[in-house]
């Protein structure tokens, strides 16, 4: 039980009463936002590292397997994502995974919190890259009203890429939200949500996908995925459908695609629609 | 950087620097067997958790993702294994998914520490409720000199269940050890073994897999899973095979085994086959 020499940055999870640490070099930035503590680290091995009120969100190194599963399954399996919305995911990675789609003609970002991105652009400029195209739109407001104002049918994916759903995120996990989302999708829109970690989480992912199918969402699915950065190393997104099938996407377009990716693949895509039994015994048994 | 507050057992690993830590009640039991230091903790989340020279190696929890997908891979892409060793693998938990196979006859468990397995048996009874089983045969002898004295194509299914290749498990990571393996195998035969951190250990399983082509082996495919206690929580396991084909496997036996697990099924082995992107690159590009 030896304490961790040098400096190291830790979260520790409550619930899962486990924790995790990366080691760093030094503080590069803290600040109390309007909304929340933001704190970034350097360290040598995992690059930057970004803090929101104590828990770890992105590191240069790992990010991009969040990224790209919250983009690229949704946006590979809708026939043509033209508009899409993101709420949260004020680091910008996951607008830079949806405008590597060249299908894509809007993408609006809606983050709560303007100095998250602010941040970003200084010590995430990777993550930023896009957030001059042509197509982006950044907005720095509250999602859930923004959705409840939204166009009926106006939208094709919308993305949820929110903190864990306490606090300002909590409104993001309910009925209520679900219903204004399914609203503002068109006929065969797909919403996606971080949905947390399988191995603790079980109970909010299948509490999840009750309010979503209340909601009247037609079809779920639940995708898992390594995040070395979050609880358990082991995290999840849950897909539903305004349209019956989640299951079948576009592999030639996946397997021809013109943009690099890291972890996502045709192969990695379907891998991840495996449900672990425990949990497909929890969702659907 | 707030230090974790009660008491905690962590393990760092040097090379990723980062750590992962699990909240303890306390110190079960602790020791300086003849290879090892070996120390037991109860926890209230995570159960029992046993820590090798400091290293994490098996917690009540979570050992179901690895023990599982150490044997039911091999042990369903293999027609019909009847002899099966394990080097290593002295907590018995993959000694009992491998007997869980009513196909097998001989399973033979070759682990150096015998306290490791005295321990196990007294904290992890669950994983030892198969040592009994009259097809199992448990030695407390150096897994490298066994195999090398194995008799030439007695032998299924090997899978190498040991610690990093550091140390007293060095030898069982190169081409010698291989080809003692590879000798010792029926044709069709198939070797299995755990290969550390996609994220962390790209070049070693490069090389391993290098070695085992090398030493013979037709096949390779290298298989991710979660694995929360290990660093990264993100895990794998590299298969060879005596023969040309490691993607197909029995679903149908799969589909409707008679034995319960947690992770494996039909879908999450497939998944598992599933090479990230960046590891696709390194190990095939």
């Amino acid at each position: 039980m030896a304490a961790l020499e040098g400096s190291w940055v830790t979260e520790a999870h409550e619930l899962g009463q486990c924790a995790i640490s990366f080691q760093v070099n030094k503080l590069l930035h803290a600040e109390q936002s309007e909304f929340q503590k933001i704190e970034i680290f350097e360290s040598a091995a995992w690059g930057n590292i970004m803090v929101l009120d104590g828990c770890l969100m992105v590191t240069t190194r790992d990010n991009f397997l969040y990224h790209e599963m919250m983009a690229h399954p949704a946006l590979f399996t809708h026939p043509r994502a033209k508009r899409v919305c993101i709420i949260g995911g004020g680091d910008c990675g996951t607008l830079r995974e949806v405008l590597r789609h060249e299908e894509v003609e809007h993408a609006v970002q809606i983050e709560i919190d303007e100095r998250v991105t602010r941040l970003s652009e200084r010590y995430f400029p990777e993550l930023c890259e896009s957030n001059d195209d042509p197509r982006a739109q950044l907005l720095f407001i509250d999602g859930v009203k923004w959705m409840a104002e939204a166009d009926p049918e106006s939208l094709d994916v919308v993305i949820i890429d929110s903190t864990d759903p306490v606090g300002m995120a909590e409104g993001l996990f309910g009925r209520e939200f679900y219903q204004t989302a399914l609203k503002a999708l068109r006929p065969g829109g797909i919403l996606v949500q971080q949905s947390e970690a399988p191995l603790l989480h079980g109970s909010l992912i299948s509490s999840m996908r009750t309010q979503m199918k209340g909601a009247g969402f037609q079809a779920m699915r639940t995708l898992c995925f390594p995040q070395p950065c979050y609880p358990t190393g082991w995290w999840s997104c849950t897909m539903a459908r305004k349209g019956v099938d989640l299951d079948s996407f576009r592999e030639r377009g996946a397997a021809t695609k013109k943009f690099p990716t890291r972890y996502y693949n045709v192969e990695t895509h379907r891998g991840a629609l495996a449900l672990p039994e425990f949990l497909r015994e929890q969702l659907e048994g």
